[in-house]
């Protein structure tokens, strides 16, 4: 299994300040932080990197955003990545799930946990006094996007998430499907402007404007953008809590991608529910599914 | 990789409070709480059952003994059992470090985090303050032994654990050979009395009598007891710092198993430090290891 370790030739710029460093199978977990132009404050992300890419090696990278309440430890801990990554030489990187205050800087918050920081839904706010800071959508399209190409061996980046983040994925990857090679989900919040998460955020983010509303819910952006990835991969556990009550209506995906005639597997796993219990039975699958598109890209 | 959820035929007593279960791969992990008679407080440990488990028929089982400042979520978290106890129908236990204040009780403790709640060094203490709740060597060979026979369907047992439960593992897997069919350890601490971190405990456990002392050292324990196991493997990462410091003296095991004629797999891992990303990297060859051994019992 193991492989005799390589020092690493990897160099990364002044911009990015590490915070960690862990040798995990045949690679190493990174942390590191950075001063982000798009949401004005310092942004914290993993990146889990093989030792092909160790070695300056370019490698297929996988993107993933994280649901409500969750940052970059969630995944990174709990999901159990590292070793599919490892054995097919995958860059692995999760992002903050939203700007968060810190001893310089008062970022907007709400008590409640889907609003506010830890979920910023991966849009870019117009109302006050969210504007300020929750520039989500341009932080991982444009700026973490182009910062991950710079700083990393990264040949091609593949979007994932999960519940919220896998909405993010979805919104995302079917907005902006010339930056990314692939898509899937897990446990997706797939009609944000019809859930009672989504709405009570976007009220907040979007006020009353419900063009924009429109634009930030996965399943309508995906039927107007029609057919953009040869397969979507969408896992959903069939006894999680947020699925009956409504959260995620994973049936407007479906819907969604009939229209668009975007070929969609979706798979209802009998018995799991919404936790990091269920993510780590099925991101291997995921691993491998960026893997492949990657390969064809 | 998924089969059809079964529903779960597994009952267990009212000795066991159910705090939670989750579906992950083709099994469950659940989390219990029961009154110890041993320590006289309320343990907590968590338990990964197959669906072979929870349909009654009896596998094998791994009883994992977690390390300093750690409980049952460490490890049910991060070093990710659960995949390859699901694939070979193993049942992995994971109870606390140690007891634990509560409500009603109140534990003694000891500001250092090496010494007292989280740090019992699975023995039992003989001097006051800590002989009235420290009694762990009595609750894991004892009284969570045969709970965990009674409760769930064990057809054998082996034992692991990390750093100080590496320690935990080596002594009592080798006190008490007729109860467990396997033994490993993850960067255990190989000679408690002799490292800085023992010392600082024993001294408030056992006091001046060095004849405890002994009783409570792995490396002297495997030397007395000869071989005892046809195999066992231990795992340490050559770039651990606690290595360096001399906390786990790796060395010592080395001899004491020459010693006893004891065979042993010991590996040192390049690069790869005292965490629990080092404890998922290697931590499919350990439930292997437990497979083969109950397998051949």
């Amino acid at each position: 299994m193991m492989s005799q370790y390589s020092k690493q030739k990897l160099s990364v710029s002044s911009k990015l300040t590490q915070i960690s460093a862990n040798r995990c199978f045949d690679g190493e977990q990174h942390y590191y932080r950075h001063e982000s132009l798009a949401t004005n404050t310092p942004m914290t992300f993993s990146i889990y990197l093989p030792d092909e890419a160790l070695a300056g090696q370019r490698c297929p990278a996988i993107l993933y955003l994280s649901g409500l309440t969750c940052n970059a430890d969630n995944v990174t801990h709990k999901a159990h990545f590292q070793q599919k990554c490892s054995e097919l030489g995958v860059i692995f990187i999760a992002p903050d799930t939203s700007p968060r205050s810190s001893d310089d800087i008062d970022v907007a918050d709400d008590e409640r946990y889907f609003v506010g920081q830890g979920a910023s839904y991966y849009v870019d706010a117009v109302e006050a006094p969210w504007s300020e800071h929750f520039n989500m959508q341009s932080y991982i399209v444009d700026e973490f996007y182009d910062l991950v190409r710079q700083e990393f061996p990264v040949n091609s980046i593949g979007i994932t998430g999960h519940s919220m983040g896998g909405h993010g994925a979805l919104l995302l990857g079917f907005k902006y499907p010339s930056k990314f090679v692939s898509v899937s989900a897990l446990s997706p919040v797939c009609a944000a402007s019809e859930s009672d998460w989504g709405q009570a955020a976007y009220t907040q983010y979007f006020g009353d404007d419900k063009s924009l509303w429109q634009q930030a819910d996965a399943a309508k952006v995906i039927a107007k953008a029609g057919q953009q990835y040869a397969s979507l991969l969408v896992d959903q556990g069939a006894a999680d809590n947020f699925l009956s009550e409504g959260q995620l209506q994973t049936e407007k995906l479906q819907q969604a991608c009939k229209d668009a005639q975007q070929p969609l597997t979706l798979r209802y796993q009998a018995g799991h529910d919404h936790s990091y219990y269920f993510i780590q039975t099925v991101i291997e699958d995921h691993i491998w599914h960026h893997y492949r598109q990657a390969q064809l890209s």
